[in-house]
């Protein structure tokens, strides 16, 4: 899976909470970028964002002087800042979730920017949706556990761990989906017919 | 004032809502788009919309295969639609109120598109912020309203006229503004120099 | 289907945007409505709407003199308009995506409004509602698609076209229901018994 | 001050849950109301509400079959009551708060409905905006105070009582109009001329 | 079903709309609470709120001084009140529909206070949750219905308030999990059987 | 400036996304805590949360059962989460801005967690509210900016330096405020009296 750093932009470019609108709009254009960071001025400072949509939502929608308003009226500090060892599919469900469409990637100091034109255009979702592959290797653990508990008894170490592994990929996929979950799950309809593995995780928790 | 037509790109692309995310994903990389519109079928139908946070927020997001996803399980439809003739402002301010960033513009058929980025580079609010603009020209249409009034007499129609255009730029103004009325209006100051316009304006109202 | 022009009130009331709330209250009230529209003063200005929701939440929650207020400080401008010819489902789904309750029907100049009860008590949706039209809409098409395909081949022009309209309707459906996308299309169910049909549409789409 | 049970209209329908949206409607349509009110079975259950809003944003903007869809599917339940005796006023602010436009007025049993319609056309807004009355209120319990003191001395439990009154009006004044807190109150600037009420009252608040 | 009243806390500290926000987090804190009542000052006046939320989001948010802003800058009033006899579940309900987490518990008189962790700690949803609760009884009352329609045939009063009784538990249950309406409910199905129900049905609504 | 490690809670639980609704409560309880950390299985996967509200809102209004549903049904994830060094004013205005309550403290790895009780109770707003010391240092600043200005020059380096600082200040004072920007910053004050200063900037600019 990809992470945040993989697709980020390196073409960052700052500007001064105190500076005008009309001097981040000519940035902006300049660089030819939909976003400026402000950045921080000590270790307990916050990271800020300009966009162009605070441009058009502040300034231009009531008709303000770009060379009369400053950067600190229309930006928003703290921004939501990525790490960048993020997967992909997550830095897409954070945007989601919170309704932006760009942040920071930060680790200690400011590494780069992730936007959504770079989670569809420099990510892999088009070749490798992450659901499918969930559901193969859910589908490979099940058959593995399965395997294992065969060959090594259904009350020993190595099958429990492996119903366990089994019951982390399931849950991630159904989180995934955004689905329901399931009636029963692959590891209760495992021990409708293995009940004895019950008994030993019950001992293995309690101990 | 620039309009929306002034600004709007004539570079549109159109996909089917039957259409895949992925064929739509193509299209936008193909042609260096963030948005498709979809076109409508018949007079009756309505425009719909697909943008690049779509694709991020209900595809990536959740894993989901873009081959197996159509664009009418992720498009908004029907969408706002812009008037070729509304002035870039007022664009602006329906964006800022109903949260959009691009929206088609429609006279008949599709002419064009506007977005954030049409609005901030292709407009001239930098050189020509509306708010100043308006500001001088309410200062100027009161002058003229009180130069009317002593020439001709304040109980005068081209006087009454005179002042009631002041009155609509002056509400212009503030609504551009954003601001709360005025505890004494333009118009209100100058009653209370000259009582006798409000009996002539009253009579005018209920002949 | 019917469309907004089709149930639209013509009795439409407009203000300008420098009255009183006062005054827009007391035309309210003579005049029985619930909304007025804000009159537009030139081809660039946009239309605005004010109505009773404006007037409770804005003036009377926080005890403010009405005969101090201007419409121009509680209105909603621009307003989201309807294009006349809109089918009224997509009226009323528009409603829904943006939270509006009525709007004007406007088309180069103000042509009526259309508001909830208009959709509610003009429309013929407990008669005719449109899902199940397009459902057996959609089986009727599925029928004529197989027989053109079986008269003419799998492979014919007439045959594709026909599938093609299939899916169009099929994409209406599934999203008029806000439904997900099923496992198998209509037309990939027909295609998995006549692979043939692949090839020729293929062929169609790269020449 | 006007109250809830001043206002509200008597004339409620009332509808069971398990009720199509085609009833719901034929009943809205002959009692010519917007809302129904969704009754409660027992002590323990709660008011739900149907609107006009509910049918459109639920029912006709998704093309379903009225004949099918059930009130439970599309009502509010539990929905905001409104006590009757709480003043016109704050039923407004309890509106524009929680973006509700019509509440049952309830104490016990179902005693009547207010809507936006009652609380503009029934309420006294227009002749009594609140905000300027409470102005007044206040100004007069200053002059009060301030008689007060003067009689009976600085530090007299009656001057104290008429400053806290003062503090009380004053502060309902502020958060009507929904501004900041004044930089120096009355009662402040009361005590900055006479500093020995200051002793006095922080005596009784310790005893 | 438990209520509120149940699990209220009787604990509630009250204060005054016009205390300094430094008052309100003392009090706050010697009290180990995170709420504060505004009471009332008359009948018609209103209950408000105030949270650690307010003090969070509007004043160290700002970094304001919390000496010089009152408690009526960042009340919620009037605040949602819940009737003590509403069902533990409808309050929650209630909660999740308003994104409220605490509410005064008011007849008459406040009588306590209802949070989140009054519901999930002094409720019994992990011994009785509801929904299965509904469901069994559903079960159960569809089978007496069938008992009674056929001890006293299918067109007895007492046959058709069994099933009436169904139709309202059955419309609860599918409400309460948020569902859509069934294809056929409980009552269609037996109607399907006992077409014989649904006359003398119609005859009771029609007299 | 106190900053998030400085506040945080070190008492942490963390649960996984597989376990029931009713494992999390009963971990709540047992733990006294409102919150529970989901955590993360590598380093590529995001940080969940879940907290009472989660449990309120999705499983007791719908009366489901806790023993059937599971953590990551009703978990947040992504969850926003805080750098340790972040000042304890720009957590309080994260929190503001995206409308959470609670989040994780990470570096790396969860080093604690920082809540509302923690900002309100251990913080030190009461006694030293971010605002008010902001001005005083702004107007020591300016004082210091005038005498360098004076002892070195308005055209030295040092006195540029100065007044950059001065802007600095002066418009992290106005951000925190949240107020608009005054029509005459500190600086622009100064040069109307020392024009000479803009020339030597300017220079500095663009060499």
């Amino acid at each position: 899976m990809l992470k945040a750093s993989d697709i980020m932009s390196h073409d960052v470019a700052t500007i001064r909470g105190s500076a005008t609108v009309a001097e981040a709009v000519k940035l902006m254009k300049l660089k030819n970028l939909r976003t400026l960071i402000v950045d921080i001025r000590s270790e307990l400072d916050a990271y800020g964002i300009v966009t162009l949509s605070d441009v058009v939502y502040q300034v231009v929608a009531y008709g303000k002087d770009p060379e009369q308003m400053r950067v600190y009226e229309i930006m928003t500090k703290p921004c939501i800042v990525i790490n960048p060892d993020l997967g992909v599919e997550y830095v897409a469900r954070l945007f989601a979730n919170t309704g932006i469409r760009i942040a920071p990637v930060i680790r200690g100091e400011l590494l780069g920017i992730v936007s959504e034109a770079d989670i569809v255009y420099k990510g892999d979702f088009l070749e490798n949706p992450k659901l499918p592959l969930l559901q193969r290797e859910l589908a490979r653990t099940i058959e593995n556990a399965k395997a294992i508990c065969e060959a090594k008894g259904a009350d020993s170490k190595e099958c429990i761990d492996a119903w366990a592994l089994v019951e982390e990929i399931e849950a991630e996929a159904i989180y995934q989906e955004g689905a329901d979950s399931p009636e029963t799950t692959a590891f209760q309809a495992y021990c409708l017919e293995h009940p004895e593995i019950l008994q030993v995780r019950h001992k293995a928790l309690v101990e």
